[in-house]
């Protein structure tokens, strides 16, 4: 299959590059990006010298790239509000297109219009778009025209918490999650506060108390409920480049930890990217980065009465480009597993 | 006044060493360590290269100590269950003692030894000991003769957390703390896990669901609330050398932001070493390390009813040796800023 | 092919691993560790969790190896010393052996001795051994028994000089090269030394004025050089995991940097693993680091008649892994760079 | 005195003002910005919150500090060309100005253009201007009007070299000097080439053949040797906030190791921020990061003919800030560690 990248020069960008590249079911014909027209691959992506050299940057003009019969399925990795410029040609055009932005995320437009502060930009399309996290999207997601990939933090939170709340192993009130995320997560960069020496050897906590994230949290969850879930959710940022890592804290109730890993077994024992590790076990970033899994595990505070839930997982990974890649390949009906190297 | 250091050589040790040389207030005249007796100061830190040339570490023993009538304070920067053996002796020859680990935290016995994992190594001398946080440490704690300088974690949680306890402008039941510590938290490592590659570009929870520092953060709380407080508090590693992050969530009531900052400012604004960050802000930990602030700042969600409240320190400052110095100066009737430069 | 990889538990191990586990056209049947025994390697390498469950650490005892009928390939990733004692019997069991120690990297016994400062372990099954950097190694070199796999600094400094050398674009006098190496080079450690803490935020010289590499390079640029060639070389420790940049300066004589390039095109140009940047571009260790690159530039300085070259690499892939599965593929005569993905 | 510091926003100016803060007989009246006029100091420099919160950033005006009758010393922080338009007037004014930049660092203009594209902004005023590396400075420094503060690199070449050209204890053909610096020697930067992602995990040479600081490398080691010398110099980014190592290689000669440390001692036995570490000690940057001292030492290399000489310091201090207020320090006739206390 014939894919294209929109938006393809930031780092989520370069992950999607490398794995469709090296795909064994697809190739990669188009790469756009505004500001690298005309360069190779290679050129902007240094650590691909020596391979991919005769691909070159194409503009992003939604369009020219509708009218591309050589295109079969697009990636979108351009902000919200522009991703949906692009999503409505080519899907009117009949290409299969994964949004990695937040423009198809939330069914609600009222959500979406709360949480980034615009009117959602197609509201139409909207109604044939859906929300794809692989191991919980709803049963024929397959049937839609086109498909939003998760945030890096609402994968790390939703994995663990989904099936959790869904069978009631938990309660939906005072649940509390922590997120610790490496600095890629906020893109390429240009601003001082993100320079090397401010960023470098200091940790902070930032977007409290309503991080845009939320809105797409918090609707699964309530999916998960039926009913309304609110969450408290807390990002921080790390000096490092790459990973996430959650904490949550959850009521459990009358449950076990038996009854939550027997939960979480029953949804995830045989997918392959998630990985369950025993109670006594914390996930670490370092473990998950180039990979596309997310590592959960948990255990019961008897003295408090709630599970300590945590996560682990690569933001650019299965936080971005590499849960493309695997909405893709299920999507195609090929194995899910596919391409998903180390990258 | 004469000081000694015992257990100089870590990294909290160094602290101490860097802040009692240039004391105006103070002379540094013993400095011990069971693993580098004979060197000179400016050997085991060669960040001192130049000063304190003729400082020689003397092996640590407790009786020898004790009768050195040179030494008119000690502080001991040795594990919990030594520093006992160090602290009768000391305080038997009429010397002040200034603690730096567990064994005089904590006024309940059994709690210790629930915590810890062994009995208290000397519960007679506990009761002339006690716990001072300076900013809300019981009025009258100079009439005792041993000192406990809080932990590092307990620090961070304690000094946003305590004043709203007490004056009841959050409940105790449902607060999380998440804290995100640097390495030399863990102290002098020559472990693998604490090697380099391993902690570099990764960051992991542990120590839950029990750390040792929920020990001295509830019994204190609990006499904040006057009543048992059972809090929920997430240890994380981070990639960096030095600075911890708080993260609370604790429930509002009716209470408001004004509130909040109205019980803080009552206890803190004329405070040198707490600084109330608006509402606006999060602290974040390079600002504060080298420094002997805590940095703390609060803001209400409205949609789940909770404060969200943030700390920022450096845990080899105020979570160790500023604050040990910070308890001097104010036991000895010096301006509490005495000799806590920038370190 | 069936491969083994004997001391498979430190972070060259682990590279190696991964690589023979995705390669299309080779198996791994075993990996061996004296620490690790009974434990699968996903429990020592989190990051696999989920591939290779089923492969598990056995003892790393030679005899059992050289017997094992279903192992046609083995790496050797142990320390210098223990590799001769696993080559000996594999290669007398027919088996072929990629050496990744300096063993067999030496060809003249008393330089080993001098630089090792231990007896040669085995001299006579040196002499059917061969140093092989697969660019620049000696026509024929398939048709010995035992290769020997470069070290990191020295595949920084042979790739670019051996064609100035053997070309007299250079001369041989007043070399000297500066590298700057992640400390995933010093090995899985547990020294103090090597701490996070330490390492972190700092930088230093080690190994001055005869660092070990030093004498396969000199050797090696001896062959290039018909005679006698003795360099400055120092090594620094810096604050990252992977990658080494390499500084050169050789004198040019009458040399232009077109004679460089020319010199280096001549015997790279169709290399895919060697990459030649402009003049005006130095290479960078994070466009290296998970590749089996070297990156090479050059610039002739007219104020002091020096060329001055640089390099990067990933010293656990050109440097180390990746190196050692080059040679494999070319031996067999496979595409050079099957299996060399991004690790 | 009373002190002003003009350009205060950058890393050295923000080391300034803590340096000037906190000094014994300096007061610090003034801090300009172009950028951040009417912020407090504690706004800008968020480690300095709770002091200096009344001192107020004023704007840059030349005319208008020239007038302040309450200035008595004045350092200027402001990059090369505009410092030339300040010192003019505060030196006409009477004030003592110590620059920061590059300004007055040559005393020939004809360098100075060769070196910074630009003719020199005020060659009459450069006659009335000297170099101050204050422990190799030219004795009678003292009557001049107008003192340059030297480079960072320059510092950490010139301190090891110097007294070795002047006795000709090396040669002068043949040197290369190849430094790794930290990033916040690049200043306040919001290009993505100084972003955290990018300049984490990684290091590269920049600046080759002919970094600007060579101009005032050469003139002064050409001061020492009677005579132009020209040497290699190689300047690399490392991924680490502070410090700089340089390691450099000199032809020895006929001279000893012993020969080369009787050198040093000559000159620096005495200065208590020059510290001579044994042969076979290598300077680290992190022991020099908060201090004023350049840390040094040599080993002679039998094989080469070479001394390999290895320095560090903190490019913020020794490099930069520290150097400026143990310029002023001298000059007042005080002691000359008076206020350089770790920063």
């Amino acid at each position: 299959m014939n894919t294209a990248i929109v938006g393809a020069s930031g780092y989520g960008g370069e992950v999607l590059v490398k794995l469709l590249a090296a795909h064994p079911k697809a190739n990669l014909v188009a790469v756009t990006s505004r500001s690298e027209v005309g360069k190779s691959v290679s050129e902007v992506m240094p650590e691909l010298r020596g391979s991919l050299d005769d691909l070159v940057f194409s503009s992003s003009d939604p369009e020219t790239l509708a009218v591309r019969e050589d295109i079969e399925c697009a990636f979108l990795a351009v902000p919200h509000g522009a991703a949906a410029t692009f999503a409505a040609p080519l899907v009117a055009s009949g290409k299969k297109v994964i949004d990695c932005s937040a423009d198809f995320r939330i069914a609600n437009p009222a959500t979406y219009e709360e949480f980034y502060g615009q009117a959602h930009p197609d509201p139409d399309l909207l109604q044939h778009a859906t929300y794809v996290l692989p191991e919980i999207a709803e049963p024929g997601w397959e049937s839609k025209k086109l498909f939003a990939c998760p945030g890096c933090y609402p994968t790390s939170i939703l994995v663990p918490l989904f099936p959790l709340i869904q069978n009631k192993v938990i309660g939906v009130d005072h649940i509390v999650a922590n997120s610790f995320s490496g600095t890629s997560g906020a893109g390429k960069q240009s601003k001082l506060a993100f320079s090397y020496c401010e960023v470098n050897e200091s940790a902070k906590a930032y977007g409290i108390p309503k991080h845009r994230h939320l809105s797409e949290i918090e609707e699964q969850l309530g999916r998960a409920g039926q009913g309304e879930v609110i969450i408290q959710f807390n990002p921080h940022l790390a000096p490092m480049n790459r990973g996430i890592i959650t904490t949550i804290t959850a009521p459990a109730g009358d449950s076990t930890t038996e009854d939550l890993y027997a939960a979480w077994n029953e949804v995830y024992a045989d997918r392959p990217f998630v990985h369950i590790l025993d109670s006594d076990t914390r996930p670490e970033s370092k473990y998950t980065v180039g990979t596309n899994r997310v590592d959960i595990s948990a255990i019961k505070d008897s003295r408090t009465g709630n599970f300590v839930i945590t996560s682990a997982e690569d933001n650019l990974m299965k936080g971005l480009a590499g849960q493309a890649v695997q909405i893709m390949n299920l999507w195609q009906g090929w194995d899910e597993t596919e391409g998903l190297t180390h990258v």
